[in-house]
This record gives structure tokens, sequence and C-alpha cells, in this order.
């Protein structure tokens, strides 16, 4: 990472904001921006500014899987309504090419979905070899939602919780690392959200009545939240929990995050499989 | 399309870059910039500038189509290697939001896929309304390589074209809008990229000997090409042919396709399907 970008961080968010032990959801700030010097003006900044380095990372772990290389990402984004995923995907993961990205958003289950493990349709979407996967929810909503909405019981949410901690085991031997992240924003923050979306015509449509009821369930969701972090923030698929308030400061502590794993992963352009001066010969008969 | 980057427009590449009758791919000058005034510099500008309305125009195609539109856009990319399909993705396709972009690249076909029609995998990656679906390399492999390959006898390349042109009639009564770009360089301006790409050891993963082969089948691709130009040139569908040997060139048109495309759609921010006072009222109660 660039040294003038870093001079705005005085401490990693994959430190600060990763879920360890003994953490709890209802202690952190939702208006807090851990770690980063300076105010909106200067967090829209380095989100340009760390694009650049971003977008050279991932084109690394494109072209190094086009040899042998195996490594992906994995961006998991859970978050309550409105707390900024579609933020996360245009601005932090839209500014990387989109060929080297593969975007899912998981909605309600279908019928068919739901004929088959909760885990059937994500695996179908876990990224290839040189590519960052994105999803947008994910596996998370069938210990969150299911919960709290009571769509499977006590003993299936145990069950749950045990195939995910070996489905992630398994991703992280395939050399896919992993980086979920929850994107916390505060009831009032959320009120004020949606209140906008209703105050503006061309946001009407993402808008559903249906909103309402779930912010009703807010404290159930959190505790569900709470489960989550306590039974499934391990080594090899840590949680983050990002404070989002502030759009512009989760926008770059995700970025952050994700330029951190790459760094980790340390993609390295491959060595040509071919005689380059024997390649250039041939060409120069065309 | 905002007035003040229109000046740099003195006619649209939809009416300038399209195929009609009496088209011939030899008399196309891939170092030509029709319709632009200006240069490098300005076209820059201009694709900066016309990001912002390809955004907003995007993301009323998807909103349209969470209440009841079915359209969509389909932009087809074809070229011979090295000619930037690449780079359209990334500088103009990338800069709208991801969450509304369906990019599908087709490979050479795997013995699953050859098991099928050819238009099977096309079908499973046709974009849902609301989207703008991109196929880099599409259906029209299977009469350009094919043909030139030998892979497909002559009465099988024109089955072929007879079910591109149902298959293309059909997604148009779906409300898909067909843009089909033939992105055409040069010999010469292949042979000095190929040699950048064997130049620099950043770029050797994106260079296979066996381009060298294709490269010595160049009339007859451009032959198969205006075959292509021939048959399925429509109303519905047409083809554009976009000089691409400057790479702003070819970027900027295919942006401004893409926006005539959804200017025809004219998509419009839905109404909501709610009483937005009384959900104001239930918020404010929360």
């Amino acid at each position: 990472m660039k040294p003038n970008n870093d001079a705005a961080w005085d401490a990693e968010p994959s430190t600060l904001l990763r879920v360890g032990e003994n953490f709890r959801l209802s202690d952190v700030d939702a208006d807090a921006t851990p770690g980063f010097v300076g105010g909106k003006a200067a967090g829209k900044k380095e989100l340009k500014a760390a694009a650049d380095d971003l977008d050279e990372k991932q084109e690394r772990l494109f072209a190094a899987s086009k040899v042998d290389a195996t490594d992906a990402v994995l961006l998991v984004l859970q978050a309550m309504d409105t707390a900024g995923k579609g933020g996360i995907v245009r601005h932090v993961v839209g500014s990387v090419d989109p060929q080297g990205v593969a975007l899912t958003a998981f909605k309600a289950p279908t019928k068919a979905e739901l004929s088959h493990d909760f885990l059937w349709r994500i695996r179908k979407a876990v990224p290839d070899p040189g590519m960052i996967g994105v999803f947008d929810r994910s596996h998370y909503e069938d210990v969150l939602i299911a919960r709290v909405r009571g769509l499977a019981d006590d003993a299936e949410i145990e069950r749950r919780f045990g195939a995910i901690l070996d489905f992630e085991q398994e991703l992280a031997s395939r050399d896919i690392r992993i980086v979920k992240v929850m994107l916390h924003i505060s009831a009032d923050e959320q009120k004020a959200r949606l209140g906008k979306r209703l105050d503006r015509p061309d946001k009407h449509w993402k808008f559903n009545p249906g909103d309402i009821e779930e912010r009703q369930h807010w404290p159930a969701y959190q505790a569900a939240y709470q489960s989550v972090f306590e039974r499934t923030s391990t080594e090899v698929a840590p949680w983050y929990v990002v404070p989002a308030n502030k759009k512009w400061y989760a926008r770059i502590a995700v970025q952050r995050l994700l330029l951190g794993a790459l760094t980790e992963i340390d993609p390295q352009w491959p060595a040509a499989d071919f005689d380059v001066e024997e390649q250039k010969r041939r060409l120069a008969a065309t």
C-alpha cells in the first residue's frame, strides 16, 4: 500500500475491527471511525487513492490463476437494511475490473433452493481461482433471519453452525481467503435512511413496507448477530464489524480489508510458459 | 445526454457505424474516429463526462424492472485478439454499478457445452429484466472460428445463421435491446499490440502462442465477419463496426451506443406500490 496513503491510517482495520474473544456487538459505536485519521473529505480521497492499488493487486491475482495459482478472495457482506452493502459493491468492488469479480446477491430462497440443503446455492457461487467473489447476503441469512423469524428450530440452527464451520474450513484449504464483514449501523441511523427513501421518489423502489416489520425485530437481530460472531469468527474466516453510520468510513475500511487479504496472498505476475524470444521471431515473420 | 458533451460528437455512432446494405468491412479505416470532434485528450474527458449519464440510466433500468418493466440490454462484443474487448468491459461497463451488470466471457466450449446445441450456453447467460448483459465473445464464435477452422461444415453454418436470427428475434420480443459490436483493428495494429505483450513481463500472461496461429488466418476471419454482417445485421439486432486502432475512440463509441440504447428504452423511476404517507407514519412509530 502506498506510504502516502498509509499516513491516513494509524492502525489497521484488520486488527481493530476483528471479532475476537469477548466481543460484544452492543459495545460497538456505529458512529466511530477506528484507525482512520481524518474526516469525510480525507476518507473520500483515501478511497480514490487506494483504488489503483486494489486494481493492480486484483489483476495480479487474476493473472496468477492463469498459470497455476489457486488463490481467490471471498468477501461476505451482511448487514441490517440500509446499512450500505450496495454502496460497498458500487464504490469499493466497482473500482476493480468487472472481469475479476463474481458478485452474487442472495435473495429469499426460491422453492428449488429450499428443496436443497441451505449451502447448495452458496456452493455454486464460490469464486473460482483468481477471482474476487462477493456475497451480498450469504449463508449467514440461514442462521439470522431463520432464527429471528423462526424458520428453523434450534437444533437446525445448531446443525447449520457446524456445517458453516466445515464449509469455510474447506474453502480456506482451497486457498480461498474469506473476509466476512458486518456493516453496523444504529437503529436511529436506519430510521433516518428509511425516511430518506420515503422522501425521494427516485428512491421509492428501494423501499419495501416489509422493511419496517424487520426493523421491529431489531434487538432479536442484534442478538442473532452476536451468536453468529461467537460461533463463526475463526482463524480462517474471521468476522469484521465495520461501523457504518458514516458511509465513507465503511467504504475505506472494507477496501482496506480487501487490500490486506490481497497483500497477504501477494500474487505475482506469472512467468511465461513459452520462449519469449522465439515468439517474438514468430510474430515478426507474420 | 448532456448538451455540453454532445458538442464533442457531431454525428451519432449509432448511425455512422451501423452495418447497413452494401457494407464492406474492407472499406473501414481502423484508424478513423467517425463522428467525434477532438483527439485523445478530448476522448478521455468525454468517457468520464458521459459515465454519470450511463450510471443514472442504468440505475433507472434496474429500478424499473423491480416493478413491472421487462427491458434489458445485451451488448455483444466480438473482435480479433488484442482489439480491446477487455478495455471496453473495464472502462465502459466498469463505470456502472456492478449490481446491474451480468458479464459472461465465452471461452472455447467445454465437453458438456459441446454436447448441447451451440445456443444452449448462450441462453443461460441472457440478461434478466433490468440488467445490462455483456457477452465477451458470443454465439458468433460458432459461425466465425467454427468456419475458419472448419469445426462445422457449410450446411451447419447455414443452420446456425438461421438459429441466430430466430434467437435474436425472440430476445427482442422479450424487450431485450441488442447492441452488437465488432471492434475493428488493422493487422498491423494487432502485430504491434502482440509485440507489446511480449515485451512486458506483466503482460506475458495475456499472450498465447496460439494467438500467432490465429493471426495467420486473418483474411479468412475478415471474410467470415463479412458474412456475419451480411446475414445477421437486422433491424432488431444491428451490428456496429467500431474502428478500434485508437482505444480511446472505441471506448467512447461503445459508451455512446449503450447510452443510445438506454435513451431509447427511456426507463422511468417506478411509482411506489405502497402509500408513502402511511409508511412514513409507520416508520415514525418505530
